[in-house]
């Protein structure tokens, strides 16, 4: 029996949108807005795309009027009565009144600003300018449209059985590393993968597929309206975008110095337990915790995002020993390009002498490695970082110089300022 | 958006119905059940179910109510004004009228007889008698609900993602199998898995996918609600039970000698062309060969469904060649345990010295081999057979021992009358 209604409201739409909802982002995105809107609200920021893997030629496979039609779309969109409803009144991290009266009535009032789009050399130079809190929600809407349309362009030529097949091999293949997570007791996983993600859909699905698979190992998925839809916990914290700009923003040297402190301290004052997450790797992990105020010892843990991760957590431990914290009261949270066999690795490696937890992005909404010819839906390596704060450029160097952003001279004086030394390179896969 | 309409029509049946048309058969039971209406309509038969899998216990895996309500729905099917048409006004075979107006007048009016059901060792003795034309027609049916139902046992307790991954991986590995048969130039192929289906869905799935994925090479499906909805070929011509139940009548074994050439002298009288199919193997095929008329060597072509294939096949071309015959003009089909390695195989071995086609089977419809625990979805052979005709047993012997059938002194007696001398015992696999 068809469904008429459905298929005539189908019909109407002029595209098959792929972003339908401003919280169709990541729960850190919104934290990190908060503070931006009560800390630095009048930050003019320029964020920018930036595709890492070049190979991928992202202007010859989609088209441009499709892509705009797309980012148009985004800037329509507006918080839902039930979407502001579920962010004001939802517990997030046994915290009731995350957002602030404030914050909310002025994010129930956002339209995402404008961007700036141009084609060159086979790929988008799509950029987004203007007061921080705004611009910064356009990093997950830009990669989602991106992301997806390519996965379409790919999808555009095969056929109706093909295309199942193509989603039970990767159903498969997901369902093959959930069976083998299964395996690992007292494993804490959450789905940080919509950033890098094949679709929304395939999302989605991937979040069910964890509930169901691993029960209460799965602890939530980085994605708001997921979250919200499946009724599963938000999760996330802060991300380099903080300590970039901050530092931008820095007058001297010694101000350079102590701005990534000072983001956490402003984080320190809005949030506590679980919040609590430092990242430690903008300017090189050894040198910020070795040059970390004490009352950071205190955090409730560290997310280790670049370099070796076990590498990232010994510092870690040996740090909070040396500051006379006990590691087993610590949670590590490792989030860089994790996989089954790495996330096994780690755990057995570190758990019982810290706190471990998963955030499992990359290869679990995008791994189509392989099932298609030419690898042509092998996930690759976009992002949509800040660019320059107040007129000034950002840097970032991270613990893999292969991740190392910004202008030469100026990565050049942040290394001296934070005393980065030799730095091993990785490469970075997605 | 739900379509309520759909759901209170899902919610109003008592039962999901596995058999929702009579025409969800094999071709070949029709054309058989026309040819046993003309020639021997007052024939009085015993069909039973029989498990070869002793190991898989149906009774202990389905509920008796449930089988009886499924049978009890099969009762209640007659042919629709559609399917009616359908068999009355498609072209089979490249002819038109295939079914005669005094048989279809028949099919229209037609209720499936009852059926008796015990319990024994885990086992279900269901059996069906009465008129000839009547019951055989409950065979189908009969298999596809005891199959299906075993599935849905299986599946009963596996959660929904769990569900959607397991026919993920079946989709995987069948697609897997239809790109390799892709690079079969000239293969032809078709859809024989009815019988020994995981599901009806699941049989209408593989057909669909084989049209996509072989294009031309996919010629068709036995199963006619499924060529009706679908705009394929219906296939198939006929099976053992002819010479079964002729033979069991034969009054002397003069007579039971030229049974089963009495068979294909009704059946010449009624079809020519790529319905001169013989079947040589319910009483071995070397001495139905040795002994077979003059016109026969005429027919189209031969169905090898048992004892090793291409033994089968250079024994028909052998025969053909003395009989004057030329080989590149004659049809073998082969029907018997069939997978990619074997097809490729005998296609490698024959095409060009003979016209090769394939009836692909339980492989097609029913490889869930290793996909659950205990490997409870594998397939098992599961038949149903005459076991009487007027009161006397039939006998089937094939070219495979362990695919014998009768009293013991029934096939000693069949084994001197047709001159079978020792033959090679082969695994029945499903």
């Amino acid at each position: 029996m068809v469904d008429i209604a459905t298929r005539v409201w189908n019909h109407k739409w002029k595209i098959d949108p792929i972003v339908r909802s401003l919280i169709d982002t990541d729960f850190y995105k919104l934290l990190m807005c908060q503070s931006i809107f009560r800390n630095k609200p009048e930050t003019t920021v320029v964020f920018s795309l930036i595709n890492r893997s070049t190979k991928v030629r992202l202007a010859d496979l989609i088209d441009e009027g499709e892509l705009r039609e797309q980012l148009d779309h985004v800037r329509s969109l507006s918080l839902t009565r039930g979407e502001s409803t579920w962010l004001r009144g939802n517990t997030f991290y046994g915290k009731r009144q995350m957002f602030r009266p404030d914050f909310m009535e002025w994010f129930e009032g956002l339209r995402l600003p404008a961007y700036h789009l141009e084609k060159r050399d086979g790929q988008f130079e799509l950029t987004f300018e203007g007061r921080w809190p705004e611009v910064m929600l356009w990093e997950i809407p830009a990669l989602s449209v991106l992301m997806e349309l390519r996965s379409r362009a790919v999808l555009h030529d095969m056929g109706r059985f093909e295309i199942q097949v193509l989603y039970a091999r990767a159903m498969t293949r997901l369902w093959e590393k959930i069976e083998r997570l299964r395996g690992v007791e007292g494993l804490r996983i959450a789905d940080f993968g919509t950033r890098r993600r094949h679709g929304f859909l395939w999302q989605d699905w991937c979040v069910q597929a964890m509930q169901e698979g691993l029960g209460a190992k799965f602890i939530g998925t980085s994605n708001c309206l997921i979250a919200k839809n499946r009724d599963v916990e938000a999760i996330g914290t802060n991300a380099h975008e903080l300590p970039m700009v901050y530092s931008a923003l820095a007058d001297t040297d010694d101000e350079l110095r102590q701005a990534p402190y000072k983001v956490l301290a402003d984080w320190h004052e809005e949030h506590d337990g679980n919040l609590r997450i430092m990242l430690p790797d903008t300017y090189g992990t050894e040198g910020f915790l070795k040059n970390a105020p004490d009352w950071l010892a205190g955090w409730t843990g560290i997310r280790i995002d670049s370099g070796d991760p076990a590498k990232g957590a010994e510092t870690a431990i040996r740090w909070w020993q040396e500051r006379g914290e006990d590691p087993r009261e610590k949670l590590v949270i490792f989030s860089d390009g994790l996989d089954v066999e790495k996330i096994e690795e780690l755990y057995a490696r570190f758990n019982g002498r810290v706190k471990v937890s998963f955030g499992w992005g990359t290869m679990l909404t995008n791994d189509f490695r392989g099932l298609v010819a030419d690898d042509a839906l092998a996930p690759f390596s976009l992002v949509c970082k800040a660019l320059s704060a107040n007129g000034r450029p950002t840097v970032k160097l991270s613990d893999n110089p292969a991740k190392a952003m910004g202008p030469p001279e100026e990565v050049e004086r942040y290394k001296r300022v934070f005393g980065v030394g030799q730095q091993e390179v990785l490469e970075v896969v997605v």
